[in-house]
């Protein structure tokens, strides 16, 4: 009567209570956070630098990832290339740690503003590539033409992330 | 052969040229503007405030809402409530004026700097429920509560979009 299993890892996820949406004006106006996972049971999450401003990246939650962002204060993203959970910063060390958390209008999209830890190999950043930001490239207005908002990487990603496979799909 | 169908109003959109997507190397470390669509069609896009950094909203564009903002650099987007492109601003006055535009790493995500015009009944603001921004509200840590960050509208969203339907969808 012991079992481990009776104590699944997931237990904590029903800590944080999350509203049916029964109308507009409850989900508007209301006080309920009743967010809306697509049909993969995903939120889309953008998440800042809570000092510079600017879009570290954008990413995805599924409701677990949501949840433990709550309960934890650092951020957990639904890894659409690995199909998991995942921790950001667990490999890396560049955990996000929440200083403000925002839902939107319809509730079917997440803010985090976060503070950036440095990882074992590297400066705060966010990128797997190796920058800050992930949005280190700026689309030229006109023309389409790219060119590099940040011109130097933050950190080497082979020494961060070593044999990982990239998370990028063509 | 003077007919007006030859000049088709989308003539413009073959202005912006999409590469194709080949390597990853490319599309993190290239100069290709090489945007990933998804199975509907869309990229997402995050804009936020240029002077604040506040992130106004989280919207969707399609190859046409691409290119257009490219060449206009005015913001357009698809809306998925209403199924049509977008002009942010064509019923509201308040249009959004790209000051800078990104691409994120694996090129599926697009942010906005842009700066707000007033609307006709309003200060600069984009959402539609009349605050500022979107996201006006904050979920606190540790309990998932619901808080306003706004504490007033800026705009009186009856003034205007009238009886325009709600684009909220439960």
């Amino acid at each position: 009567m012991n079992n481990p299993s009776d104590q699944p890892e997931t237990a904590a996820t029903d800590a944080i209570h999350f509203a049916s949406r029964t109308s507009v004006e409850q989900v508007e106006e209301g006080q309920d956070l009743a967010p809306k996972f697509d049909r993969d049971g995903l939120i889309v999450c953008v998440t800042t630098d809570a000092v510079s401003g600017d879009v570290l990246m954008l990413g995805y939650m599924n409701r677990d990832a949501l949840e433990k962002t709550i309960l934890t204060g650092e951020a957990h993203y639904w890894s659409r290339s690995r199909q998991v959970l995942w921790h950001k910063g667990a490999t890396s060390g560049l955990v996000q740690h929440v200083v403000e958390m925002r839902i939107d209008d319809d509730q079917d999209a997440v803010w985090l503003r976060v503070s950036l830890s440095a990882g074992t190999h590297s400066a705060p950043a966010s990128c797997h590539v190796g920058y800050r930001s992930c949005f280190y490239r700026t689309v030229e207005l006109g023309s389409g033409k790219i060119a590099y908002a940040e011109t130097e990487k933050t950190f080497d990603p082979k020494k961060v992330y070593g044999d990982a496979s990239n998370p990028t799909i063509l």
